[in-house]
């Protein structure tokens, strides 16, 4: 049949091949994810050479069947049935979401995608001896290229407004500069004057009262029973550990978190535990039963952020949350926690400190750090900003935005891997998922009566039940914005996030 | 180019494809072996549906790039130039070995492998009821089938004298029933008068007296520091618990062994251990250079059963084995084994004890249980026995050669899964593996001066040191008669491990 024709095949026969072509490019993801997980968690050092050259080789397969998906004109056909409107409400979501992501991969030339990935393997060495040593020049070049890259493939794949909205895209479909810009303008303006009130403060904190000696076997045990606790079910996944805390799918059933732990502190283990059950749960929630398709795909970064951040910060956090979990705690640690209130103990879990790395921020200060990225990944690619004087603006917005000085930059603009990896337009999915996480949580409190109350007793099925109803079961039957709407009856509001912030802080910091 | 055409390609860039072509197998089989540990050892329950499907798929493909290595006629060319004496003694080996794997396969149409293969998904179930109850009639017809299906395979791949020859040759290539049949002739016949003797002696054991309480991360930590101690690469490897342990090679940086483990009994692990690692010693030390081709493949199940019972129990049931691990032994677990004398444990771990169970029979018992099966196996596929008579066969032989009495099936004929798995010919590798290794360890002894003195003194080199150099690093060089022949002087002769048996138990058991 030549390619493009519409004739003689009936829809549901394309339809068919279509998700038989698809399962096959899920069995290859899911030997991918057990390929990363292995190696961040069990590989021995030896083995990893050789695991690279595997990893790529099935890298490279995967994407042969995924531009295989329109071999025939499979995807040709069904384009112009979704266009015609005569796919049924599930198939047109999967034709609609498969079509724009092939449109995209289609615009990258296989040369093109292949520079890309030199370059950044290429670049990594580089980023992290520029890391350990400081000296930003070491990676510079480097940077630039990846940035000449990455305004190439902006370019190929096509924008309307800013070249960066072709970069958010994959990460935060519909998601453009114009719709950031205002709304972290507004928050950062927010945080900046809520994080002055806080420095005037004369609440003071000591959270080094909770170090201590924690076997590493009993902090798994508590980190295990929280994660079920919440409801990731054990029998569909695991817990382990590695350096990175990270969460991966192998199949609807295989779904895993890992933490990290320090022998001690036992805090150091609980919030990103509870991050990555919380990306877990998501990934359970999905409709097992359209998986390889992205009826049973997550929506967006930032909404799979809402998740994670949801259970670590909105809940983790929380005077509920540990009402109820305190008393176990003490029970498995009468040292130190047996001396310290309960009071005491919520009052130090959240201290807001200014600090120089994103990844060791507290709720106030997290999302000044992503903006300062967002502002200038987007000057960067849009060319407003000269990648030689990255050290200089990085270390006058930390400066402005959260007041602290920059020493050197491995501290400072050399802190993540995601740029040296190509990840630009990554960052602001982690604001997002804050945004949306607060919006989330006050809906579902809206919606059940006695929400925390529940969560003192450790129920939090009301929860997770409101959060699979509304978010996990529709895939990504909805865009983030649409899913938000349906979700939560207006569109994404700041107004959440910062009332939630506002009202929280102002109690654990006495502010007027 | 047409097929089978030797003209214009040379002979160094038709190899350089070949080693291509295996490279890409061996990701497969890396890819495939990472699948079957994890669900071995760490895949979460309801992880393993749509792990088969994965599994299965991931075969399909590797068996497609299997068929695939012919293409263009590559392999009739170079079997060409193999028989024309053209390729280097390297390429000669990977040809060769190539070539006779793949006419075996080719013999095998698609149609009957994948009835094969749906024969034994089905048995499978069949057999662990019938095993649970005892009820041989419920996978009766089961094993008719596979039996019928492994008579066709034979047939099909051809043999000449016996069609059990062509079930053997997987497993250990170039072995035939009329060596085996003598062989084993005469061992039976030796084993059994031994049995005789042990049976009348006045010892008295009681290996109860090791049981105790032994916390299991201790234990793990034991058996890392035995598997460790005798050269097993922890950078290059792991240990982990499994319900069967097995060794796995993910690739050569990468070989994985498992254990088991008894809270009440520590010796339940070291043997398991010993085992798995000498296998493993013999896949680290395959020369990696040559990965993915037969000059990195283990010669034959035999000779890799060769390995791990040397270490198992020509090294880890001696008494200079114990000499080096028996005060560290007591000194982790001084209950119980403080008032336990270094004599009086090597007398109970090596207890001669004929029983139902293969997996657990001692040293002296074990080959009797692999004779019985291979008389019974042999009998099956040359059409002299029939399957419905099994029973009764299997409990005469195992009173005949064991003295003792089967109660009921699921302990007798059903006991093992390898005839289930459509495994015939493969049992005699488990025997062989004994003989070789006695006489590979009579070799090594030999040619090593104070190789048992080195051995108290807990160096464990000069023993591994003589395997890698006269086993492993000739990968599939040599037949294993060849190999035998190279490494010893000698063709393979049982002598060398009924002299080691009658020695060793003639001590322990006071026999004239």
């Amino acid at each position: 049949m030549p390619k493009g024709s519409t004739q003689k095949v009936p829809i549901q026969t394309d339809f068919d091949t279509l998700k038989a072509r698809l399962s096959e490019l899920a069995h290859f993801s899911s030997v991918i994810a057990l390929l990363d997980w292995d190696k961040q968690v069990y590989m021995p050092k030896h083995g990893a050479e050789l695991r690279a050259a595997t990893f790529s080789y099935l890298a490279g397969l995967l994407h042969q069947r995924f531009v295989e998906l329109d071999a025939d004109g499979l995807l040709e056909r069904l384009r112009h049935e979704l266009n015609q409107n005569k796919l049924d409400a599930d198939q047109t979501v999967v034709v609609r979401e498969v079509v724009r992501t092939f449109d995209r991969e289609k615009k990258l030339p296989q040369k093109f995608v292949q520079e890309m990935a030199e370059t950044v393997a290429r670049a990594h060495g580089f980023w992290e001896e520029a890391k350990k040593s400081g000296k930003f020049q070491i990676f510079a070049p480097h940077l630039e290229k990846i940035i000449a890259l990455k305004k190439e493939e902006a370019r190929l794949v096509g924008y309307k407004d800013s070249p960066y909205d072709a970069l958010l895209d994959p990460y935060e479909p519909g998601m453009t500069a114009a719709q950031l810009e205002p709304l972290f303008a507004d928050l950062r303006e927010f945080l900046v004057e809520l994080l002055k009130k806080i420095k005037k403060s004369k609440v003071r904190q000591n959270p080094k009262m909770f170090f201590g000696n924690f076997p590493l076997d009993r902090q798994r045990k508590l980190n295990e029973l929280v994660a079920a606790k919440i409801g990731f079910n054990f029998s569909a996944g695991r817990l382990d550990e590695s350096t990175h805390p990270f969460t991966i799918t192998i199949n609807p059933g295989d779904v895993r978190v890992t933490s990290r732990f320090n022998p001690r502190d036992v805090l150091y283990s609980i919030s990103p535990t509870l991050h990555e059950a919380g990306h877990a749960l998501y990934e359970q929630g999905l409709p097992s039963e359209h998986f390889g398709t992205p009826l049973a795909d997550p929506v967006s970064l930032g909404i799979h952020e809402s998740q994670s951040r949801l259970w670590e910060n909105l809940v983790g956090l929380s005077l509920p949350f540990w009402k109820y979990f305190y008393p176990k705690l003490r029970k498995e640690f009468p040292k130190p926690f047996g001396k310290i209130s309960l009071g005491d103990f919520y009052q130090n879990i959240n201290v807001v400190k200014p600090s120089l790395i994103r990844i060791e921020a507290d709720e106030v200060t997290y999302n000044l750090h992503i903006i300062i990225r967002f502002e200038i990944e987007k000057g960067l690619i849009e060319g407003a900003i000269n990648p030689a004087d990255l050290p200089k603006i990085w270390n006058q917005k930390y400066k402005e935005y959260l007041g602290v000085t920059v020493p050197n930059n491995g501290v400072g603009v050399l802190q993540d891997v995601h740029w040296s990896s190509g990840l630009f337009g990554y960052f602001p999915t982690y604001a997002l998922g804050n945004l949306y996480s607060a919006q989330f949580y006050a809906a579902a409190k809206d919606a059940t009566p006695n929400l925390e109350k529940a969560i003192e007793k450790g129920d939090f099925s009301k929860l997770l039940n409101w959060l699979r109803r509304n978010i996990h079961v529709h895939g990504r039957r909805f865009s983030a914005a649409d899913l938000v709407r349906e979700a939560t009856g207006e569109k994404l509001k700041p107004e959440y996030y910062k009332k939630y912030l506002a009202e929280k802080y102002s109690k654990i910091y006495r502010l007027e």
